[in-house]
């Protein structure tokens, strides 16, 4: 495996493609309507690591998929959606930044991010007509799945009722199963086998569920200047996460102080951060970061069935960036 | 025409294609959250006039569609993408009731009114692989424009800024654009010449001028108990429509008194029936009504393309009910 330090985290051969991706979501997020277009520009011009395109893309690569006009609007759509769905998001959670900067809710309003996440769902959509019925419906039963996800996790805001297997189907139906169906879609449009189709989908539902565990690892002990935003956001937003739930387990002390945190509405900063360090003390952080370890395993145990290609190689170093990455 | 007592208001020979729209849309909400398939229901199941489905199903007849199962699925997808922007405006606007029923926002909350808007815009979209392109194309333009005119509207509540001109735009973005797809796709999945789907789509955009008109005379006029919310909803969140700005325009004591509602953030309601007796004793009213009567004659002009069958007879029905309808 390559040194990790040796280049940016997400540079893996298919840079033309991803330029491709962006000057596709800047054309695509026009309209006569500026602030529209200000808004959405706003939060996917913040950046962010383009995961889902680039799992999109490095499929479609994997599998001998040469016209790249093919797969960049797909891979663009995917990213359209994450974005609308950060922007709805964080009316609800009540965030102020995100990637650095304020929130869509916070700067605009709630009418705004409202109209401006279903725009950016919209234009998502319009590429419908460009593939075939396939296509459509994996990318919109995953979107359908993001809905659900979301429900499940409001059910349980600011409660203790959260058990693993709970946690799973949320990370799965938020961050996994779009992952799932990008890798797919890239499969299928590069004409891969049903074989083949299926262990890139299973590769990517692991590696979503990883990736989401480090996302939920790095708000105990992240960068908080390389992520944008502090710590702590979802304690103090009332979700317990994996990090969490497995020190409740382990330690009463850990429950007592997560229980506090969890059913306020508005916790102090003070508390938030003594009970990041309890987590942290009490191995919850460790143990989340082993589970993360094992479904990036799990991700990398269906990669056998592709051929051995840069790009192959490339879904293998994703693997570890995702378990390595710091922000 | 006919005489429009003797039948219910939207029965026009297609019986059978409406009921299975709301088979179809019944069964497109189904999730295993099951407050999504509740929440979706709550505003589909309250109703409505569909005449979204309407017009599509009624295009497509009128021009010998006959494949039923090819025009019931998109004429679904047209509700539930207005079912979607109606959950999402009535968060923005803070009404309390919608069809006679609370919305979706009262009952459920914030997030849930978000996550459930979004999961009838997806699925609406679900149907893109099941058309080609240019219906695909047709469908997710009218929805982006409905979004440019939500922001339209948007940026002139409360101020007195808005003319004319604007109030059309928002017209026909928020509706008569939606029509016009609608009817433009019945009439190209029928096999209509280019003429034939441009002729029914002016129809659409005309047709939905009118009915946007009436629906904000009846907001002055029209019969509460019928309509399920109360009137002077428009000028209570602080709208600007047709009857009002016309009634401005004639009159300095109507604009005095609606500048002091518009600008207020929650005006009374005394003071809002007063407003309401001003518009219409300056005739405000009545000259909208006249506006949408222009609007109906030039939608019934663009019929003359089409055969003559009851389907073209029910089209032109249309347009009276919608210039004749009470709630």
């Amino acid at each position: 495996m390559r040194d990790s330090m040796s280049q940016s985290p997400w540079d893996f051969g298919i840079d033309k493609e991803l330029e491709m991706v962006e000057t596709r979501l800047q054309k695509m997020v026009e309209s006569e309507e500026k602030i529209l277009t200000e808004a959405s520009m706003h939060v996917i011009g913040a950046g962010g690591k383009r995961i889902r395109p680039t799992i999109a893309i490095l499929s479609y690569r994997s599998l001998g998929g040469e016209d790249v006009e093919k797969i960049v609007d797909i891979a663009a759509g995917f990213e359209l959606i994450h974005s609308a769905t950060l922007v709805h998001d964080d009316i609800n959670d009540g965030g102020s930044t995100r990637r650095g900067r304020e929130t869509v809710y916070r700067r605009y309003g709630l009418h705004n991010a409202i109209v401006t996440g279903d725009f950016l769902f919209v234009k998502a959509f319009s590429l419908g007509g460009m593939y075939d019925k396939e296509v459509v419906r994996t990318t919109a039963d995953a979107c359908a799945r993001l809905a659900e996800g979301e429900m499940v996790q409001s059910r349980y805001r600011h409660t203790l009722g959260l058990d693993l297997e709970s946690y799973v189907q949320i990370m799965e139906r938020k961050t996994a199963e779009p992952l799932k169906a990008g890798a797919m879609v890239g499969a299928y449009l590069a004409g891969g086998t049903l074989e083949e189709t299926r262990c890139l989908g299973t590769y990517g539902l692991n590696l979503g569920v990883a990736f989401q565990i480090m996302d939920d690892v790095l708000d105990f002990v992240g960068d908080e200047s390389r992520m944008g935003k502090p710590i702590g956001s979802d304690l103090k937003e009332g979700y317990l996460t994996l990090p969490s739930l497995l020190s409740m387990k382990d330690s009463n002390k850990a429950k007592e102080v997560i229980t506090g945190i969890i059913k306020q509405e508005d916790p102090s900063e003070e508390d938030v951060r003594r009970c990041i360090d309890i987590v942290i003390d009490s191995g919850g952080v460790e143990k989340a970061k082993a589970m993360a370890e094992f479904y990036g395993m799990e991700a990398l145990q269906h990669l056998g069935c592709l051929p051995n290609t840069e790009f192959s190689e490339a879904l293998r170093d994703i693997v570890s960036r995702v378990l390595e990455r710091d922000s």
